[in-house]
């Protein structure tokens, strides 16, 4: 319409930032979850956060340019690991090269002159999924994120996530499930990281290779990884089978934990542990339906992730920006 | 994922109904928005309910099948005039031909065996805005729908339609700007309505006309419109411009006490009146800042929506049927 | 219990304070509303904020160490005219002596080493109604208060009060009832202020002086105040009751905007002017009837407070302190 | 004022009921927390539900005839074991006489004439908690009752109760802490309740003096329980000790657990075990702080309970009865 300009005009588009320890993803997105414009960076080129903050601003910018201007675009969404959404901050990352507090929010505000929200990445996960995924429509849910590093959470309440008081809750990855358990790095024993993460999943193989009775493929690996270990039981291997059960078996009582705390209408599942399909997940499912609080059982809907792993982080970074009120330097004329 | 079965299903698809006097329109919507399939027909060769509910029930049920069946559908949005969310119900339709109170979505969960979920234009159209057009991202904003029966409008605050404690929130329409003004059709005096609907811009036009001493192209005319109207302002024509320019100030003084108010992040304007553009929008804002309260004034925004007209009120049915608990008489199988 | 301080304490106590042109309260107020202590003094006696500020923080220290000390005091909540919550600052305050713009809320934590929250009176008296009055148990409702200075207003929706996206929503006596009515304090015309103020009542009682030709009381009155005004009612004069009436036919048709486009519970009234009962409520009552859209007619109450009027904003003030989250400079021991 | 009978009357009392295994207590409370007037009798005496019904509406509506008549009394709360807040029923109550679903809320809203809530006793002291104890002021805490039967708990995200999809949120005493743990009643293993509970702390004991080297006066006790226990340890006597050290030390797992997913402001204990004081809550916060995941740890406080037993919930159900929407078969004369 011609006459658009003597009312204010409304801009369609946010950017959606995806840093992780080895590569940064950054998009362009519209409304409605079109990725326009996408590219990356690798993440570990930058060791100073200064240098880092400058090339990811300048690569923004580029993009915000080449689709549609700074006019088009309202704000800046960011998924980090121990990214604190209310402070806007990366808190003592363990696995990233920059140390202590960042404002990171911040720095990337003043550079690029918009709002900008930051999140930590089960927080974005979960935004991801809300808002373009498996729980679109749902109040109450909790989304389980395993990955190598540990496993992440994030819950939604009344539609809303709750982050906690400081913004910490969801580390459902270091609730206790075995008094005395394995030793965690966290310090303490027997989280339910120790038996479900990437790293427990190989410290359960090793032990059931040590303890079996039988010849089994996994003992011929030149490495133990989920990948191979799923490989293995997709060729029929019982004790890769067995491992994989027994994670299941842990994955689903530490589920179960969350369920009888919370009575979510469903639990997401994410991460490339997700792969290994039925072998985690049967059982999985059968030691949740054995452990979770009775008048629960049968009413939480278990449910893996749709959302492309190369694409939902940027989106859930997409939706957090739309979550921040506007805020521009650039003013319409 | 070929064991994804192993777990639950997730559904990605609504459908959305918009019911007017004249014609309904029906779709299939994915999560994004995205319209996969659309068709409609001609409300008013249905006077009777039943009839009416059968065909349109035989209708989706077709179209359902066509994009994927019942597996892939979750619920179903309904946007009809009077209709209350609360109830469920179409509740006096001044416009229909379905006169008391109509118990629809109960009639379509029944038939249908999903998830029902119904509304009013005003609060379906505040809803497609939120979820695909001008108010994305917003918390706190209104919308008013400008049409040929009157004026409409919702309000959502904290992120959630405000709807009052009956459903009936946000008769705009039927605030009175003029004590002992013109008649309304609803029994008062000096309603906004007899101003700004399409029947006040006539009415003023016809004023102008009886008033004015330069000749005018309005005097001419067949009949008159806004579109006739909206054609002689365009052609320059004096008297034209007078009348749209009128009906904005009336209009700048309905949205000002709405923003005194309720101080909104933005008032989003529909209706096919907002193709008067400038003629209409210019005087509106002037009136506006006039009329609002002083501590207000540039901070709220006015903006036109940025939806299509044939799709908005699809969509925003769409957007409610995410919003009901899914329900389905089909299991999973 | 004696090894109670094995764990964290509980603090059972707030501070509330309300200041007013005239007068500033301060109160200590437990968890029920119970005023263990309350004191006051001339707030026009310190035309320096600087100076202002240490009376009170001194006055509050002082009554704070007499009521159980820093140990069980949580925080402080103040009402003044002006205070916008959002920011803590006291913003152009059109009747205090401090102009400006005054960060109230920050000045008073920096001197008592607890956390403080500041907002304005009608936001105050709307919270002391909520916690602790006629809107006890209610999510929707506004709250209309007629003062000397003008008429405040609070909305609730949803259980919270809906400030507006700048902190400035609930200006109902700057919409505009009349186009081109009375004159306003603000520059524009028609304000329902100018009707139904006290200001305005008496304009409205020197206009029907002037035109009754029925002998009046009221002409022979020193001075027309509301009081005055009233007692007439009481003694019959003919001309007052009009005069009142008057006032209550305006202010019913600012309420039934209102509630048109609020639809709320309730709409409950304070102020002054209240005492002036049936003269004033019932004509009002009337004009809100038959100005309401007629489905929300009959299901919204209008109430008039039940808290005591040298208490309500000292309770509300109390309730706000604990909204703020607890911060203490004060360590437990 | 004589005149408040032109507008609507408000009402500043309500009912609440706490329903137990041997007892009923009731009373009218007002809006503040006062308890004008209570009274209870046995609930075992009334096998059948019908005259457990009659009998306690006949006593709640003497005491509402008594206590200033039902013009003035709003609503009914009521606290039940194994109440459903959504649904209004008594499900499947484990510790009542009264087997499988009991739809008491509308039973008693038809014989009463006035709207009726019914809880859970969990979700209701954590209710008094929020609206007279220790958690006031709060948004994000969570409230965990130990009683004979078992554990029981309610979580509060952003200032409401989370009540979970079907209502069934909160089950903190059948999570898991000990894979092949101890057997518990609910046919699981190792869920926190038989480590916490009364019976739990009266195994570890039978367990303690079974492995004691050394004499104890447990030993010599005729009867185990939570009373006798304490006093053992407040005699100094070393098992009796380190028996409640070890349900402390569970207590410590079970609650870190609550706090690494949730995060919350504080975690209120109530309680009968809370008189153990020191010996139960030193050592339950050592182990909490040990097993909490270390960014939280320092930020949660632990509290007890400052509500007198016999009144906290019936304040909650007080509490309750304030946040169900009025309704009354009595009009307003």
């Amino acid at each position: 319409m011609e006459n658009i300009n003597e009312i204010d005009k409304i801009k369609t588009r946010v950017v959606g930032i995806d840093i992780r320890e080895a590569r940064t993803t950054y998009a362009v997105v519209n409304i409605r979850g079109e990725i326009l414009g996408q590219d990356h960076f690798c993440t570990s080129d930058y060791p100073d956060i200064t240098s880092y903050v400058t090339e990811l601003c300048d690569r923004v910018q580029a993009m915000i340019e080449e689709y549609g201007g700074y006019e088009t675009v309202r704000s800046v969404g960011i998924s980090v690991p121990s990214g604190n959404y209310l402070t806007g901050c990366i808190e003592h990352a363990a696995n990233l090269q920059w140390k202590g507090i960042i404002p990171l929010a911040a720095m990337l505000q003043d550079r690029l002159g918009l709002a900008v929200a930051l999140a930590n990445d089960a927080h974005i996960t979960a935004l991801g999924e809300k808002a373009f995924g498996s729980a679109h429509g749902m109040k109450d849910f909790v989304v389980v994120s395993i990955s190598h590093g540990g496993v992440g959470s994030c819950i939604f309440t009344n539609g809303l996530p709750h982050l906690g008081v400081n913004g910490f809750a969801g580390e459902v990855g270091h609730t206790c499930v075995e008094v005395g358990g394995r030793q965690c790095g966290c310090g303490r024993r027997g989280c339910l990281e120790t038996y479900i993460s990437d790293r427990g999943l190989i410290m359960t193989a090793e032990q059931m290779i040590a303890e079996s009775h039988e010849p089994t493929l996994l003992s011929e690996l030149e490495e133990l990884t989920p990948r191979t270990i799923i490989e293995c039981c997709d060729k029929g291997d019982r004790v890769a089978i067995n491992t994989m059960a027994e994670v299941g078996r842990m994955l689903g009582i530490g589920l179960a934990n969350y369920a009888s705390l919370l009575n979510p209408e469903a639990i997401i599942l994410t991460g490339d542990m997700m792969q290994a399909g039925k072998w985690l997940l049967k059982p999985m499912r059968q030691s949740f339906d054995a452990h979770v609080f009775h008048n629960i059982r049968g009413s939480v809907r278990i449910l893996v992730s749709i959302l492309k792993e190369g694409e939902r982080d940027v989106l859930g970074a997409s939706a957090l920006a739309w979550d921040v009120k506007e805020y521009s330097l650039f003013k319409d004329s």
